[in-house]
């Protein structure tokens, strides 16, 4: 089976700056890489982690503009709404997602956030999102 | 300023069972402790990790009856939908979170699914939902 390592978890948030500052204050996490404008994603994005450092980066996601996606996210109040899975190869997770009854919603796609690594997005039978990033070569 | 680790991500789901299924098929996640009901918190709950053994665990909760406030997580379409940290004092960390104007919703409470360890439950200023539980002695 191919080999799923959690890369982060993703939380939507209204705004960046406010996000970063709470989770800061509150918890003690540092801002880890960005925030990148994602104009393909139509989304702004930090990654930060717990001060211990072995934690699981969430990745803070902001609508960059009115048609993002984000929105919808937001107006469901979640917060947190997605696993990022990295996989060693994405076409063949993707592949084998899909024989396992996954929706593939969009990519491969090329992710500023990932240095143009490879990112993907799926459904769960169970209605699960999920992203998958390409390991780094 | 207080240590917060990651202990678990809490993933609303309507069925233990299927979702055990569903997470050890696509992504290879391993049943690390339970099934357990929790009637304090109307929750049957189970605790999942990768292969890799390493990432942050998966905490399955789906209602226990149908008074459960997971139905209510789940009417929203919500899957993740709290962080759980993991904190040296319960009653310290809460006193804490509640002058940086965070809600205590409910607790600090014996937890069945932690051998009696305190857990509470807070929402940050932003309405992210969090979950405290006491460090093992």
């Amino acid at each position: 089976m191919i080999d799923y390592r959690i890369d982060h978890i993703g939380v939507a948030v209204a705004d960046i700056d406010i996000a970063l500052e709470e989770y800061a204050t509150l918890f003690g996490y540092r801002l880890l890489r960005g925030p990148y404008d994602d104009f393909a994603q139509q989304a702004r994005v930090a990654f930060i982690g717990t001060a211990c450092g072995k934690d699981s980066q969430l990745e803070l996601v902001a609508p960059l503009d009115d048609k993002s996606q984000v929105h919808r996210v937001l107006a469901k109040d979640k917060g947190l709404y997605h696993v990022c899975y990295e996989v060693p190869d994405i076409e063949e997770a993707i592949a084998e997602l899909r024989v396992k009854r996954c929706l593939l919603i969009s990519g491969p796609t090329a992710a500023v956030a990932y240095e143009g690594r490879l990112i993907a997005w799926l459904y769960t039978p169970q209605r699960q999102l999920v992203e998958l990033v390409e390991a780094a070569v």
